[in-house]
């Protein structure tokens, strides 16, 4: 048993795969919730994600020996001044924020000395669902999740955090903050904003319905990621906003690349332009 | 029995399905195969797909009371012709191309006083796999396959043409060529171009396997379309590259939009987009 008590500040997603991973794995005794949804908590409790609500996060956090960060990363400065006033020496905190360089400078500002508790960290798993209903025990089974320890950290303080993502199943990576949001920026937030993008676009036509009607298997895998959390979202485009904008830039340039051989009714361009993409995707895909 | 020979001139995804489909039904008695690749149309012939293979075109299309041309488009000029030289008075013909403007005029250089015997069709129905080996007797159930019926066309013709694609479980539709790839290239050409562009944009880059290997579900289904068939793609892309350059440039307008919400910082806004996009797409799903 790693953990006695364990404590979820927002039982989402993320934060309810976390509880039920860490009960199959028999890694903690006990979870105790807190969120902003009296609802959405009684269905954690009803479904046995988590073992007991809390008021709020100070009661949450309270004897906790492990505290997981998992509501929108706007909240975070809140409930991490939450964590610090309550948080016991020997606990550790972590979290299952899409960025990392904004959690590092609220935590700083929140958590004081307890900084050196609290190994941030990005499950890179998750699905377009979203709430307690959603929660899995499988979601982090063979999934990277990438801690970004800070230099305050201890070594047995990033192994504990790191015992507590393994026994969800996951596979652990270590990178800095800034690596980490340039790596994301490219592979997930981008992919995100072009999705909403295409949705939007075709959605505020006066044509809409037609065009959806037509919309087949391609279209739906393609905008799968534009049925995501808003909220969420906003707040990972927000925090990672200047590593975005590089990206959608060069995006820019590509598109652009395209549109020339278009324009110039290049097709040998073209094929070869997307025999590379496919090649590889293709390689990316029997590697994985 | 509708047809006692059908031909097949590329013996594909789309031309294999289309085969094992009308066997399926029992509509047919007999397909007769051409194409360019002899294993492949010899992997036709074991699985059952054809009943045997035809030396060339011409050969297939020989006595067939229905021909369907199902190879990459930039082949059917020459296809039509040799269609042309022995099509019997009573026979129809159609296709399985992704463009429909090209297509026509293509058929009308090469069909002369027989364009009237072809009903152009678009099943949108497909996979990133191709070849004989992935074709299905049920790629087409319940897909939509889109007629663009020609002024020259009689009723009895049509609905010939439109009797072979609804034993293969389609539900047909109509539109005219113009409209059709209006239509297609917003939400089918669009997707690819975006996704084949994202894939080789980051690929490129001196980091592009660190970068893949941080890639999860997200980009994996946003970029399935970019493992699609690059001389197929190719074909539609400078077919409809009218139509696409306007699609590119009205999403790049988009994504500029939201480039400012982020250059802006503006949180409220984005979540706006984000949200009205996932209603959308959501409303899109549960509808279709």
């Amino acid at each position: 048993m790693l953990f006695s008590r364990v404590a979820v500040l927002g039982v989402g997603l993320i934060g309810g795969s976390f509880a039920l991973a860490l009960k199959q794995a028999k890694a903690c005794a006990h979870v105790v919730g807190a969120g902003r949804s009296a609802a959405n908590l009684g269905l954690a409790l009803e479904r046995g994600v988590i073992d007991s609500i809390a008021a709020d996060a100070v009661a949450a956090a309270h004897g906790a020996e492990l505290v997981l960060l998992a509501a929108p990363v706007a909240q975070f400065p809140k409930l991490l001044r939450d964590v610090a006033s309550v948080l016991g020496p020997k606990a550790v905190v972590t979290d299952g924020g899409s960025t990392k360089r904004d959690v590092v400078t609220a935590a700083r500002a929140a958590l004081g000395r307890k900084i050196a508790q609290f190994v941030p960290a990005h499950p890179i798993a998750g699905a377009e669902k979203s709430g307690a209903g959603a929660a899995s025990a499988e979601l982090y089974r063979d999934r990277r999740v990438v801690l970004t320890p800070l230099p305050e950290n201890q070594d047995s303080t990033i192994r504990r955090v790191q015992d507590a993502w393994a026994a969800c199943g996951a596979r652990i990576t270590r990178m800095d903050p800034e690596e980490h949001d340039a790596v994301l920026g490219a592979v997930s937030h981008l992919p995100h904003v072009l999705a909403y993008a295409l949705v939007h676009e075709l959605a505020a036509r006066e044509n809409g319905a037609q065009l959806f009607s037509y919309a087949a298997g391609g279209f739906r895998d393609f905008t799968r990621i534009a049925s995501s959390h808003p909220e969420m979202w906003r707040d990972i485009c927000i925090a990672n906003r200047d590593r975005l904008l590089i990206e959608l830039r060069r995006y820019g340039e590509k598109v652009n690349t395209i549109q020339k051989l278009l324009e110039a009714g290049d097709a040998a361009g073209l094929e070869k332009l997307f025999a590379e993409a496919r090649a590889a995707r293709e390689q990316w895909i029997h590697s994985s």
